[in-house]
Order: C-alpha cells, then structure tokens, then sequence
C-alpha cells in the first residue's frame, strides 16, 4: 500500500456511534481524505480542499451521498450460484440446495470461479467487508482468501466444520476439522486484511467431539473469530433440543463449548427471547439479522428491538444463498418490514447503522471499517438517490437526510451504488 | 389500430388456465403473431415462420421469455412520487403520506405529469394493465385515461369516493360523488381500452349514504367494476366493527349495499378468514394480493393458498404507494416470502399465473388479455433471464422452466424486462 493521498468529495453520511445516541453525521458537500488506505480527514469540502497537496486526485459525485462501505455480517459464498433456489424450509433447503452446491468446492478451480463472482456481487453492492462461510473442504477457504486479497478486502472466513448430519462428501471429522481450521489460521489468519474464523456449520450438523474441538480452538487462538448459526427455525431448534438433550438450550450448545464471547457471530437467532438476549450481551456475542433469508425459508421475524434494547450487538446478514440478494439496501427494505410485521418500526438511521458502523461494532472491526472518522479504513459506498428514474422521483420530495437515507433502503439496489472504494483505491463503477 | 402484422419470438411461455389444472404452456423457440393488436397464432417459430406475410417484421429476442404482459390488479397511481414514505401502519400512514400526496391531484398538470411517470414505470417493469385507483377530483381520472389512451392500454380506473374520516380537500358527498362518477363513466367507461370502477376508497371514509350512492351506480351500470380495500389491517377491521354495528363483518358492509359480486375487486384480505373467503367466491368477489405493501404496513399475512383453494380469484396488486415497487417480480419475490412463512408456499406456475391470466380472471378480463392464446390482445412482456450478472449466474444452472421462472420472480426487477408491447407494438425497450 503507498501512501497516495486520494480523496472523495459529496454529501457524507457515517456513524461515529449508534445514532440512538446521536452518533450519526451528516456533511453536505463535504470530503474524505485517505493516505495509504487510511481516513485522514474528513469534512466541508470548501475547507478541506484548499489544504489538500497539490496533485491530489479528489473524485467528485456531486449529489451522491459518500458513506462507509457496507458490512455484511454473514454470507455462504459456496451458495452464491444457487441463490433464489426453492426447496421448503431450512431442513429440508439445505439437502436440496446448499449440500449440493457445496461439494463442488471440492474443485479448486470451481471455487476460484465463484470467489470471483462472489466478490464481484460484494463490491457491485457496495460492501466492502465480511464475515463468510467457506465450505468443508481447506481449498475453498484458499480460494476465497486468495481473492480477497487480490481486492484488498477486509475479509473474515472460515471452513465449515461439520461431522455427521449432512451428505459424506461433505463431512469432517473432530480431528480433520481441527487440523485443517488449525493449518488455515496459520496460513491468513492476520496476513493483510484476512482474519480466520472457526466456523462449526450449527449445532446439528457438529458432534460434541467437534464442538469441543472447535472450542479447544478457540482458546488456543483467541483472537479468531467463531461464526456460526442459531435458532433459525422452529424444527432445527427442537431437533438441537434431541441432540443436545443435556444443554439448557441451544444458545447452551455452544456456550458449553466455549464458543460464545466478543469474538462469536451467529446468524439469525429468530426464536430467541429475552433470555438468550441477555446471554449474548452478558458473553459478548453478536447476532447477525438476516431477513430476506428469514422471509424466504420462512423462519420467522427476528425480535431486532428485543436484541438491540438488551445490548447485544447485532449486524445485517445478506445470508446469499438462502438470503435473496447481496444488497445490504435489499437487505434493510426487509429489515424494516421483518420490524413492521414485528410491530417495532426500525428507523432508517439505525438501518443504516447496522449496515455500517453496528455491523463493524457485531464483527468487533469497528476501530477499523465501518465509520469515516479518521483513522478508518478508506472503504467507502457511493450512493446515487437519483439512480433509477423511481428514486430520482421519491428522493426529490424528501425532506431530510433520514428520509433520503428511507428511500434507498426501500427502492435502491445495486443501481443506488455508483461507486465502491476499497481502502481508497476505487474497486467497483457503476456502468451509466 | 391498423390491421398491420407482427410477430415477437423467443421462448413462450403462458396459461391458458390454471396452472394447477394444467393450464401452462411453455414453447421454446416458439412465436406470437398478431395482426391488428390482437393475437392470431403462437406456436413453433419453425413451423409458424414461414407462414408469415411477406415482409413480416419479427422481433427476435433469443434466450428471452415471451409472456403476457403483467396485470397489475391493485395500484394507486395518485401515490406514485410518494412510494416508500414511512408512517407506521395503516391508518396513521394514510394521514402522513397518501392524503398529503393525493390532494396535489386537484392540480390537472400535476395529475398529468404524475399518470406519465406511472405508466412509464408500469411499462418498464412489463405491466400492460392495470386496475387503478385514482385521487377524488374527477380530472385526476381523466389524466389517468388519457395518458392510457396515448399508450392505448387497457385499464381500469376510477375516481375515489370519500366522504368522511379524511382531510376536508379530499372529501366529496354522496351526491358528488355520484355526479362525478356518473359523468366519468360514460366519458370514459368502454371508450377504447378503457373501462371504469364505482371507487369507494374503503368502509372507513364513506358514509352509509355514500355506500347506498355507489350501489345505486352499480345497479345503473352493470357493466362498471368495482373498486375497493378490506380487511388489511386489524385496527381498520375494529374501526370498521364501530362505525357499520349492524352489519356482521367488514364484507357485509359491502355486501349490504350491493358492492360485492363478479366485477368488484377488493385489495388485500389480510384478515378475512373461510368464511369471508366463502363470501367471496359465492359472490364472485375477487381479491387483489398486495404483498410488498402488506409488509411495508406491517399488515400482516394473507391466507392466499386458503383463497384459492376456496376458489376466490386472486390478482396480484403492487399496491404503490404502500407496496414498495412496480414490478410484479419483486411482488412475486414477497408472495412467496409470505406464503412461505404461513407454511404454504407458492409455486412458481401458480406465481406465473396470478401476475397473468389469474390476474386478468380476477379482473374479469381474462377473455382479453392475460394470455398469448389466440383472440387475447397482443399486450407482452419478454423477460431476459440473463439481465443481470446474478440472473445469468444463477439461470445457468436452472433445470426446468419452473426453475428460470422462480428465479426472475426472486432476482429480476426492471432490468430483467427487455421489452414490452401493447396490442402488438414495442411500448418499452430496456436501455443495454
């Protein structure tokens, strides 16, 4: 990374902290100043720009708002091809899709392939970061790393671990899982922007040999990350209920093992209560809202207010491939009607919160991405309210920054996003 | 309309009835002819070919999907410029958004200016009909009908009825309201492709006098439509319980006056249980599904399988301003998140079908349009299943047409509509 100076000016939009407690930022006109990758500035253009060095690139979207780039707590690369695949509810989806698609990232050259289009899909959307599963097989894990890295991406993966419950082909074992997570932290783990996640696929599909394994992991390596699922859908928790019969409950599972802590992001949580709340904020684990896949395989309506009032970090899943799209802006249309439904309306200033900083806050990166203020990485989102025919003529009647933010959130998809920068380097440019 | 020939080729792809009772027809490389803005043939481009005029224009779209035209059997076009404004639910929604934008269509230039960004974004998203509500002041209508004159499309429309329960500018009185709409149909009811709907907005906003008004216009006029919400929210179906004590439940307050029957569509029916649903098929009441909205207004969840399997006729209604776009994909994408998460999901045929011929059924136009039988108006949508890099990516590996269909109702927006025609001419082509 050189220390080129580059700089992006419009109307500027980022959390500095959750904007329940006023920590959103609104600059219109203003600019974002990088130096190797890094926020050194930010501000009124009018004043920034006379102090910049001479020679300084500053690319320009005059009615764009400039925000930071979105953040993706929980996303299947391995399922990206059979996104939008039907097959009933989660049990009875996951034979018929994911453990399909899954076995062909045995094939290196396979999950090259759509590590590409994968993150491709990330940047056209305008998220620059997140947290991904891999599938069983090490070189699946290779293959997503190798191209993060290529893009410069801050990226945390892992490979599935997963010993009984699932097709042959696809099954570990306590020891192989262990070995294979063991060899691949050594490999990226901290190496630029990669961080390694243990990644037990859920409880079903993990004996107790493997979960005390990925727990044994995790205190040998601390600072990796556990990412994995939870109480997605009526049937699955009974069925961790028979399995586990000796936990008080599923959130127990992995509790037991060690698994939970600042450093743990589990997906979904629809039916989890008060309770489970509590033991998240308490250890420190964070839940990953994924709606449109929520919707899809019908899993229910996340209780987010329940979560967000009790303290636990939560962060926006696409969840792709039972998640129906990569946008992050999708993914908040849904969002914010999972909360109508729910009877708890969320505001677009949260929304837009758990998309960028609250989703760097879940994934314990927030002193590195999701915000603008100095000292971030220079991963930014370019958002055009104008960029279909329809929001040119909502956004024109909007009369705060809030409601312009509401409309992208309800009618923007990856034609909203103009641009995308990855650590100040421009990554993705919308075709006009 | 001239008796000029012309004919569209690619895969076909329609009903002819239901779908569950074998209704779909699906031709690859096949052709529709029309001659004079009706259809006169489908079939095998081989053998349909050379059996054209001499001189036949052929619009050839290889890889696409020819279907009918959407129909759009719920849409209020007075809401356009307001689509996606927060405002909690229902009935304190209607108050912030819809009767703040509604009153600007006393204004003919801004109705004007409005019915072309409407059927602009109709014919985008490959809507060729549509039943409209339009505002309460008769010259929002005629700006309604003569832009779908200009675009010769068959719609239907009419002026709202409301005369209580909403701000004072947008209030008529029985008599008014009768007037206006006496005048209005026969201005426009049968002129072209036109056909008009008696519009009471919902119970709520009109008296027991104005009900009495619009019963006596449908008797006056068999032939007329009627228009109308029910039962989409649960603190409108208590209001409505106060407001009408005599009647047994919110359709009877239709019934009582003489509203239900085979030309009244009533929008949503979240809450209508077996018995309504009996109602309405005995009376040949007919339900428009408005699921994007249904969730914006945290609504709820319609029973749509236990609609249909009591053999009411569902249309699919985009519902703009609460339904949150214009594409009939996008509404089938939430179709089926809702149908999934009451347990009973919808399959694609049955999808295909309520965005058309089931649609037109439930409109009572299934004679005209809704089909590429022969004898249907030649309205068409042709849909790319590689619109989009995720499409292409995904329809790649789809193995049967249920499947290609299943992802453009998941991932398909405008862009996966490469073109529309109206009665046989190009009304829409997609920018590459």
């Amino acid at each position: 990374m050189s220390d080129r100076v580059t700089a992006v000016r419009g109307d500027l939009v980022f959390c500095t902290d959750d904007p329940r407690a006023s920590g959103f930022v609104h600059v219109e006109d203003g600019i974002v100043v990088s130096r190797g990758g890094d926020i050194v500035a930010n501000g009124s253009a009018q004043r920034i720009v006379p102090t910049l060095p001479a020679g300084t690139e500053v690319a320009h979207y005059p009615g764009c708002l400039i925000a930071p780039g979105f953040v993706d707590a929980h996303v299947h690369y391995a399922q990206t091809e059979m996104i939008g695949t039907p097959g009933g509810r989660l049990l009875d989806w996951l034979a018929k899709g994911p453990y399909e698609a899954e076995q062909k990232f045995a094939d290196r050259t396979h999950a090259d392939t759509i590590a590409r289009a994968f993150f491709d899909e990330l940047l056209r959307n305008g998220t620059t970061s997140a947290l991904v599963f891999c599938a069983t097989y090490p070189q699946s894990v290779d293959a997503l790393f190798e191209e993060a890295a290529r893009r410069n991406m801050r990226v945390i993966a892992g490979k599935t671990l997963m010993d009984r419950n699932a097709p042959a082909a696809l099954l570990d074992t306590p020891q192989s899982g262990y070995d294979d997570s063991k060899a691949l932290i050594a490999r990226w783990h901290g190496k630029g922007r990669a961080h390694y996640a243990i990644t037990p696929r859920f409880a079903p599909t993990s004996s107790d040999a493997q979960l005390a394994a990925a727990g044994a992991l995790r205190k040998e390596h601390p600072d990796a990350w556990v990412h994995s699922h939870v109480s997605e859908n009526a049937r699955e928790v009974a069925w961790v209920h028979e399995l586990f019969p000796d936990r008080a409950d599923y959130l127990d599972v992995y509790g037991h093992h060690g698994l939970l802590g600042a450093r743990t992001v589990l997906a979904h949580g629809v039916h989890l209560v008060r309770r489970d709340f509590a033991r998240c904020a308490e250890t420190g684990t964070a839940l990953a809202h994924c709606p449109t896949s929520n919707l899809f395989l019908g899993s229910g309506l996340l209780d987010l207010a329940g979560a967000l009032d009790a303290g636990v970090r939560v962060g926006l899943g696409s969840d792709v491939g039972a998640g129906t799209s990569f946008s992050l802006l999708r993914t908040l249309d849904e969002a914010c009607k999972v909360a109508q439904l729910r009877g708890a309306p969320l505001d677009p200033l949260t929304g837009f919160w758990l998309a960028t900083l609250g989703g760097a806050r879940a994934l314990g990166l927030e002193e590195r991405i999701g915000s603008l203020a100095p000292g971030h990485e220079a991963d930014l989102v370019v958002l055009d309210p104008r960029a279909t025919p329809l929001l040119a003529l909502r956004t024109a009647r909007a009369d705060s920054i809030e409601d312009v933010l509401f409309a992208l959130m309800t009618l923007g998809d990856d034609r909203a996003v103009r641009a995308t920068y990855v650590a100040g380097a421009l990554a993705h440019e919308r075709r006009p």
